[in-house]
């Protein structure tokens, strides 16, 4: 069988950091249950068609040991066509193809496809693949983490029934903790993710003008998104009094002259987000909205020089907020001046007042530092940052300035 | 404040079949976690930004009574711009926005979140605006039902832990049951989707030609939805030996004449789901696909004439099952004939020999009877029917053909 190279598939996976994770809770192994997990164990995002049906990824903590995956026998055919290869699968229900493709016309996932359907003991439902996933791992009665976010909870209770003296405890923040250190290979995901919508910003930015609606530049970003591959989400384009609302999500304006219009965007592109913003005005900035800018801007300054490795994610929050309260914004309030982003669009870590977590060189984070004023405006300028030893550096690169067009 | 009809929103809710259920199970109210009950109860998805926050919407038995809904506070300004009316905000968590609109250039969706931030109260999590919530509807202490595939369970505990004698159901399959009967208002969203999805299907079928690439036609389906406001999801487009894949997600061939492609194709607009499937031969069909193919519709055209109210499930699949076999393909297995479709692609009935439950009119199904040959090729014919008095009528209208091009 030739796997050609666009059956090739590569992942995130921190196998060190998740070991350490695991080793600190004494756990064999961490069960990814949500989109975003198991992509980070296998590499590739599979998407279940409703609630009941149930997909996992086991990461055993055991570095030389292979990871499982527990689908459907129906995801057979799509594990084949991402070129899921270097996980043990265990299936599980009925599902019928029939047929055989010796000496016929075929296709490198059909090759593979109809491998894993000769090979593959399917088993009658997903907690019985599961049994048999940790029994092939020597594994089936020491302690595990679930991530309990998208397990059934009935599926669950008959998990921890099948073993009641095994110890199991929920793992979704686990897995967040490992992914929160990316690796090389998330880090370059993250910098194209980033890219893509700055690039796709910056035509939104020319295609500004009096007369044009807000859904206009939405859908214009949506189907560019689309486009290049990725997938559209918030997409928050608010212009004059609109610019004051904070999520966007339905359109109403039709842009005017000396309008300020802010943009915060945000997209998936193969399974990592990006989420960047900037504000335009459509003609001559007034002093009000000059002078809002720069406040603004000096805070996202000041957090920025504020990142470095050993530095707490609330010592970042209160130097941002603190410089804008002294540069035009006395009563400036705010809940985050950014948060970690990755396989979520927020990723474990905000900085927040409350989150006292030391930042650590290949976090990655939105530095945002945003402001609604109803009535009035709002302001954003958000840029991508990889925390690196000495300090951080730029996943983004478009002008840090109140755009005029 | 005058609401324009763009912030009009409507909603499939049926409270009747809602109360007969609560009634049944002795509840008191039902608590949506899951954006499509969510939506089902408020006429609107909110989606949350990771699997962390927590949004619910609260249907109590009692008709009279307001649906709630429990979200964080910086979704204020999404329920304001999808003019979410008729329920009552339980909101939690910090968030700012300044200024004040009096007097100055607004829009309706910014008079209303401002009418909300001086209204809404603002509770410290979702467990204590969950308890508000209920305690305003007078039900704190009496049986609910949760929506157990959406809500944190950590949080499910600390709401057991509020009132521990209180009853406390998985509510997720009651939902389910609820939906399976589409109101008017449902039906015709439904009718919407389906039409949406077989014209871009029309679309795609003049596009076929030898040297067409099967990602062309895809990115095509994919751009075309999105254009009409719709979200595109599996996008099965397979061409020659690929036709046999059921779940197509990645693309490879390009079609060469005397290939036969099948079409299994699903889209969300406004949150309720189209998928509708055919197949076409890029030229001359050969026996073999005309004798699979008309098999296949045999069974297709079995399943609708089984399908009337008082059938069960099992029925129709039995009955378009032996008919493929008989028309031609003896070996012919298949795990389901069709399935609910509403809110979620797979709403709870399916057509398949375990399921027992009785048809009823209302009731919104995909019929299929696909065929999968691996080396040889696959054939799909897929409809939507709304079940009637008197037997079903079609939402879709495409000729039922093996199309050639």
């Amino acid at each position: 069988m030739n796997n050609s190279q666009h059956l090739s598939h590569s992942s995130g996976l921190n196998r060190e950091r998740a070991e350490e994770v695991m080793k600190t809770q004494g756990l064999s192994a961490l069960i990814a249950t949500t989109p975003e997990n198991i992509h980070y164990v296998i590499g590739s995002q599979l998407r279940a068609s409703n609630w009941t049906m149930q997909i996992y990824a086991v990461l055993p903590a055991d570095r030389s040991a292979k990871p499982c995956i527990v689908i459907p026998t129906n995801r057979l055919g799509v594990v084949a066509q991402f070129g899921i290869t270097g996980v043990d699968i265990f299936a599980y229900s009925d599902f019928f193809v029939e047929g055989s493709i010796e000496g016929k016309p075929s296709t490198d996932d059909i090759d593979l496809f109809y491998s894993l359907l000769q090979t593959t003991v399917i088993h009658p439902g997903p907690v019985e693949a599961l049994k048999a996933a940790l029994k092939q791992l020597e594994i089936e009665y020491q302690p595990i983490g679930i991530d309990e976010m998208r397990i059934a909870p009935d599926i669950l209770t008959r998990i921890k029934e099948e073993a009641p003296d095994r110890p199991v405890i929920p793992a979704y923040k686990l897995f967040r903790e490992i992914r929160l250190v990316k690796t090389p290979f998330e880090i370059e995901q993250l910098r194209q993710a980033a890219q893509l919508n700055e690039r796709i910003e910056q035509e939104l930015i020319d295609l500004i003008a009096a007369g044009v609606h807000e859904k206009q530049l939405a859908d214009h970003y949506r189907l560019a998104v689309m486009r290049a591959g990725g997938t559209p989400a918030m997409t928050a384009v608010g212009a004059g009094p609109r610019s004051a609302l904070p999520l966007i999500e339905n359109y109403f304006h039709t842009i005017e002259t000396g309008d300020q219009i802010r943009f915060d965007l945000c997209l998936q592109l193969e399974g990592y987000w990006g989420d960047t913003g900037r504000t335009v005005v459509a003609g001559e900035p007034t002093a009000w909205m000059k002078k809002h800018f720069d406040a603004v801007k000096s805070g996202w300054e000041t957090a920025l020089e504020t990142v470095r490795p050993g530095v707490k994610a609330s010592e970042v929050f209160h130097a941002a907020v603190s410089r804008v309260q002294r540069e035009g914004i006395p009563h400036y309030r705010r809940q985050h001046v950014g948060h970690a982003i990755g396989l979520e669009l927020y990723d474990d870590i905000t900085l927040s007042p409350g989150d006292q977590r030391i930042l650590e060189p290949g976090m990655v984070l939105c530095v945002e530092v945003p402001y609604y004023e109803l009535g009035a405006g709002g302001f954003q300028i958000e840029d991508t940052i990889v925390v690196t030893p000495d300090g951080y550096e730029f996943l983004t690169h478009m002008e840090r300035k109140l755009f005029t067009k």
